[in-house]
């Protein structure tokens, strides 16, 4: 099946807000195997958008757009297919009452416009919008399916993920499944992890390997297209097996909503363990990362930023022979830093990092220089030393992700 | 001139990465009043990219590509343009210095294929990649203007900056300039924003006013097009006026890199004062953002996140009565987590923020409600109470920012 995305609306083309449910609803064609050729962009304007819906209905089987069913004059996305296919406009009573409800329930008299969102195409499959009032519809004309969906992220995300991706699966040929398992990655950059798989990666048909890199962290996701879920596992065993023989050691987990912060937070309250931070170059980004997690109040203890000397030495009791001598970025006060916040306050692991976030250089040392402490309840503490590359966002991204992920691996010794 | 924008790459169809370079390069044009009608993402594939080519020729004055100029045999932007156009790839001898260089200053051997990023479109003029190897280029066809950029951000950023933007303004009719001025609110929603001046947005022609919302701010930039900037200034201040008459007070501060822990740095650093915070629900959110700031450490003392009563208490000595009585989300353990942190620390200003970020509610309090307590040498401590909305990243993210626009308010009183 060839498919292609179309965003309506003029604050794209301003440039208000980036495509980012091109990319989302790009990722889940990609997850059940449906090819997307082309992303375009039109503003609210109806000849426009039916020039592209006329070239897009040439070229595609499958037509989705994203924008434009709202309530006022500029949301002409329905207006422009239905005078496309030649079908009119009916009421759906489902979507009316919603809006009806919401406007009552609020006490807020509804103005004429809102009734808009309750038009769908005649004879459209309905999504219900259980976020928002617009529903979202799909439309066959000749042999194009089109699929219109309302903008904002926060209503198409959800109905995407329970009406439309079930919709999508029917239309293709029976008695198929996509199933996928998705490895998590640290401490190896997207391209080194893709040179290290690229003859995998490039012989990709089915089972896909697909690799996509986010704040720092890699994910792979690995699919087969199968006729039962026990047929896909079996064709990703073997592929998982060889992913794990070459770059098994940065693996440090597998799902999608496991990213390091989530893993760590989950393991400690699986264990009954708690953690405390003490941050210099990092400012306190480890912290947000772990409070970041719902329910992280149970194995988080708290942090100190200690960003000058002084803090380090008053309030985390580093000697200012150490920090005179060794200096601020050093092995000896990323050590004194992760035990001394544990002890301080009565965690099962203290966590430090010290660093040169740039862009200047510090105590002599270059800009990349960061010292991650990992201390622990009945083990030796460990201090790893990095040499970060990139801007000062980068670098303390860097050193926050790996700061993680050397305390989850303290937390396997353990 | 009717612009449009091309990014050639498959990464974007699979939806690996979201199309920020359109974004960025539709800022850049709405900037200088160049209209973009449509953006277009094709993947790396020479017929459907000589299809969108042949299309964009015809409708549009300015055809901009970002991607596909690299080394593999991927990219193929270049050889693409060139069919069209009907011109050779001709070596641009600086860009093959600068790859020579540099894999020479690397000690690595060049493989061949890296020779084919110092290839332009012959009579093309260059834009130098300041950050990257290949070279941008533009070139004129029939009345169509091509600039070729590169796909990495990091390069086609600068490059765009730098010596695209001053090439088009060139292109536009003579003796025009666009003078702008750009506001900064905080405490007002985009949606509020945008209705509060609506009329002024819709008559918008000249001067423009575009608002954009971004972490939790919003901007406004207003842009006159006018013979002299003196003229363009002239055009913008009753604009500005009507502005800070309707939405004054949300107002702080003007120009492009000024967030809110921009402006509050630049400030401290200019008087020579300080700041410590001490953090709950935010849980080291308002430090990260304060030192993401290059050279804060000039301004910040550091901070705590006294996630548990133990730590507010042991760490922040709030007296156990007050955790009891009032709770760890109240006025009065706002008001001594500020006032204590200042003095531990050492500084000008203390920041608190204590509350329930969710998705539980605590204490029986509800989840959104924040409390923001700003204390200052020589001041009574301020406390405000927020009820905020939405979901946990949502609340941190706008009680951080609360903290920070407060923080400023108090440095104003002082």
């Amino acid at each position: 099946m060839r498919a292609e995305i179309i965003a309506v609306g003029t604050e794209l083309l301003l440039g208000q807000i980036a495509n980012t449910n091109a990319q989302f609803l790009s990722q889940k064609l990609a997850d059940i195997g449906v090819g997307v050729y082309f992303h375009t962009v039109v503003g609210d304007n109806t000849e426009r958008l039916l020039q592209v819906i006329r070239m897009a209905a040439k070229r595609s089987d499958l037509v989705i757009f994203s924008g434009g069913l709202g309530p006022t004059q500029d949301d002409l996305t329905k207006e422009t297919v239905a005078a496309h296919v030649g079908v009119g406009l009916v009421k759906d009573s489902p979507a009316m009452q919603r809006i009806e409800d919401f406007f009552s329930q609020r006490g807020i008299v509804m103005t004429e416009n809102n009734r808009k969102q309750a038009l769908v195409l005649e004879g459209s499959h309905v999504f219900s919008n259980d976020f928002g009032m617009a529903p979202g519809m799909a439309i066959r004309h000749d042999s194009t399916t089109f699929v219109l969906l309302p903008g904002p992220p926060s209503e198409l995300y959800p109905m995407v993920d329970r009406y439309v991706m079930p919709y999508l699966m029917n239309l293709l040929p029976e008695s198929q499944v996509f199933h996928s398992r998705v490895f998590r990655f640290y401490g190896i950059g997207e391209s080194a992890l893709e040179e290290r798989l690229i003859d995998l990666i490039e012989k990709q048909d089915n089972p896909t390997i697909a690799p996509y890199a986010k704040e720092f962290e890699v994910t792979l996701r690995v699919t087969a297209r199968a006729a039962t879920a026990a047929e896909g596992e079996a064709m990703i065993l073997p592929v998982e097996k060889e992913i794990r023989d070459r770059v098994g050691q940065y693996i440090y987990g597998t799902g999608e909503d496991s990213s390091l912060h989530e893993v760590l937070v989950t393991g400690l309250i699986q264990r009954g363990e708690t953690v405390a931070c003490a941050e210099s170059c990092t400012g306190g980004t480890v912290a947000s990362l772990i409070t970041s997690v719902p329910g992280s109040s149970a194995a988080f203890k708290g942090g100190v930023v200690c960003y000058t000397n002084e803090v380090k030495h008053q309030v985390l009791g580093v000697p200012e022979e150490v920090l005179n001598t060794d200096g601020a970025v050093s092995e000896k006060t990323a050590q004194l830093l992760a035990e001394h916040v544990r002890k301080k306050l009565g965690s099962t692991y203290g966590i430090s990092v010290t660093g040169v976030a740039g862009p200047d250089s510090s105590e002599g040392k270059p800009v990349g220089l960061v010292y991650v402490g990992i201390a622990a309840e009945g083990l030796p503490t460990v201090v790893k030393e990095l040499r970060l590359a990139g801007r000062r966002q980068a670098i303390v991204g860097r050193a926050a992700k790996f700061a993680l992920f050397y305390a989850l691996q303290m937390q396997k010794e353990r």
